[in-house]
């Protein structure tokens, strides 16, 4: 029976965490999706809601009873509304924001007056302060007093009379200091503030690098207005690598494995098209080479050999500048310096393929002008693959464009063009 | 002067947190580290020394004088310290586990035991612990009375009599509830053992899966033995990000900005040789059909651009599974979903690109022929391309190898080889 599926369902999904059974529903077909939340809507809480992938977060709240969704999102705390609704259509968000009584709602639209992807938009809105002349027994009388604390907190922040936080103090410290310790004795080296305009991204290197466990998120006046949890820092610094990697492979960094093929196609025909063009640039350099060719029909088999080892070393190249841009490791005081690192590098890899390609080649078509014509082309061909891997992700990123954004389409298509190139060019000049 | 030197040096580095001055130190060249580590060397501390990354580690820790090393680490906890030593050589490790004082070098040496980026090595052994039948005044009582706690900890752990670990609590609720409560009726929810045993990236993912502050690590009895905090979490996610960007490039995983071109080139070099080999096997495919390209020598243009369109594509459907991959998003229950949707995804890419390519290549060679020949093999190579993305990494996995590990380069190999085939194939047999 129905009903009977339905309990059935609520019973072997009990046991799972939120976010496993968000991964399920993320992992199952469309159809299927739609069939458990049929049985399994009306059990949908705010802790599911949450964990659900972007990818199929409409369709998810579109099949959710109003009344469930509606008692499902009053649980949540401020921040997490926020990332729920924000990208959500504009009936969607009204229906949600309906859903919340009057102080909460309120608090989610002003969050969403910070720009997309900012801190003010990640920080959660309920945050412990204390005064700064407070003593340890002062802070402990108050949090016993206080019933309206959030779920997890790990600081109790001290701020100055205009609201401006000035430090903070583990949890550990105040409950392990004698009462009459004051609080600005014993705050944490590791405070640092946060801007609500600060860049997510940016907010979670903060994090890593530091090893922050929360940091207070000030307004443009300086002023407390929330404070952002090591969590959610993680959370930002997994969904920057994943367009990091999407990205360079020139994936939309929506792409998800629930995504049906049309949806698929749409990520990713784009790109494929793009190359459509940039391959054509190989295709015109070699076709003016057809004499060559004809004279020499061996180059025809052996063009492809030095375009794609350059291929490789362009990757190579590329993935360590976007990776060290990403740690900010790579910045304007090193550029140079890596730069020609990444030359010498393309050298003597270069070198090293020639006199191996050169003597294999030499020695297996017996023709060492043919030889020699390989190995300089594949000098040329790893210096280009080696300055292109690490150039353009400098400049998009020096453009104010994701470093990451497609480069790895533009390398292989410069290291593609440059080594038919590089050998056609060499090889009409010194064979034929 | 050098004492004038090494103050103002001392004066311009004191505003940076530790982790800055070990970046700087790795952004630096060789020589100009020397010239700042003797300045500087007596200023090293622990936390510096932590941070220092691992490509310069040995070197860095070589030019400190002894008695400033032997401090620097004391001040360490022990998770710190096993992971500084891990990876040094025996004489340097031996040197820094004289330095401790006897229980600190036992607790290393123990933790050492556990095997390599395990949760043993990741977790430190200071653990606040309560007895299970304790109440809050009781658990107060005690943090107040302890002066030897962790610097960062966020829960007290229930242990029962046989030191299991049964639910932990957070400082804030100790805090905010009545001295009576019972430390068992305010539990968390979020609770998780992780064994010793486990690898430091399932431990990474289980606390950005369930959003984990701290969890108890345990031996294979089941009794406490440590804690992993948040923070050592987020740092192990951020290397295994490195990790799949670098391997996925065929980039040895150490690769680090501050490498020489020498250190470069043995990082990049054996992934170019073996590159060289797989390209020589598009060669191989070439030369087979050195009549057909002899007789329409438009054909050597041409059929570079199925073979790296096919790579782009390749490219798109690996990062998409290795991403999934690593995410658990793609996994047994799934696999044959994913693989029917990246081969319906590939043959409706294929069929778009053969279109506008077969328009293009009839219209612009006046060939109806060499169009139909363009499209059909960019069909099959887009099947190939999306197949061979999600079947490598899956097979890899399957293996018990790191499906990033340098599939790029299978993947790649594969698209043009098969591009070239297809293509010739189609060639010799229809236009010829």
């Amino acid at each position: 029976t129905e009903a009977g599926d339905a309990a059935l369902l609520a019973e072997l999904l009990e046991p799972l965490h939120g976010a496993d059974i968000a991964d399920l529903l993320e992992q199952v077909t469309t159809a299927e999706r739609r069939e458990i939340l049929r049985l399994y809507g009306r059990e949908m809480d705010g802790e599911i809601l949450t964990e659900i992938d972007e990818s199929i977060r409409e369709e998810v709240i579109e099949q959710i009873p109003a009344d469930v969704l509606a008692e499902a999102v009053r649980e949540l705390d401020s921040d997490d509304v926020v990332d729920l609704i924000e990208d959500l259509e504009e009936v969607q968000q009204e229906a949600i924001l309906e859903a919340l009584d009057e102080t909460d709602r309120a608090a989610v639209e002003q969050s969403l007056t910070w720009p997309e992807n900012s801190a003010g938009r990640l920080m959660q809105r309920e945050v412990v302060v204390a005064p700064l002349h407070w003593t340890v027994a002062e802070a402990i009388g108050f949090l016993q007093r206080e019933d309206w604390l959030p779920d997890q907190f790990y600081h109790v922040i001290l701020v100055d009379p205009a609201h401006h936080p000035v430090g903070y103090v583990t949890l550990g410290k105040i409950l392990s200091s004698k009462p009459e310790t004051a609080l600005t004795a014993i705050t944490e080296d590791s405070f640092r503030t946060i801007s609500a305009r600060q860049e997510e991204g940016d907010v979670a290197y903060a994090f890593n690098q530091y090893h922050l466990i929360s940091a207070p998120v000030v307004d443009d006046d300086g002023r407390l207005v929330g404070v952002i949890t090591i969590d959610d820092a993680m959370n930002v610094l997994d969904e920057e690598h994943e367009e990091d990697i999407l990205r360079l492979a020139g994936v939309g960094e929506e792409s998800s494995i629930s995504d049906s093929v049309l949806e698929t196609v749409r990520q990713r025909l784009p790109w494929l098209v793009a190359n459509l063009f940039t391959a054509s640039l190989s295709a015109i350099v070699i076709s003016q080479f057809q004499a060559t060719i004809s004279a020499l029909v061996a180059l025809a088999a052996l063009m492809p050999i030095v375009a794609s080892t350059g291929g490789i070393a362009g990757t190579q190249s590329l993935a360590v500048a976007v990776r060290a841009l990403a740690t900010r490791d790579l910045t304007a005081s090193n550029a140079r310096r890596v730069v020609l690192r990444e030359i010498g590098a393309g050298l003597v890899n270069g070198l090293s393929l020639a006199l191996l390609l050169g003597v294999a080649g030499g020695l297996i078509f017996g023709h060492v002008e043919l030889g020699v014509v390989l190995g300089l082309a594949m000098i040329v061909n790893q210096l280009v693959a080696a300055l292109g891997g690490v150039m353009v992700p400098l400049t998009l990123e020096r453009l104010g464009l994701d470093p990451a954004l497609a480069s790895g389409t533009f390398v292989t298509t410069l290291t593609d063009v440059m080594g038919f190139f590089a050998f056609l060019g060499l090889a009409s000049w010194v064979l034929i």
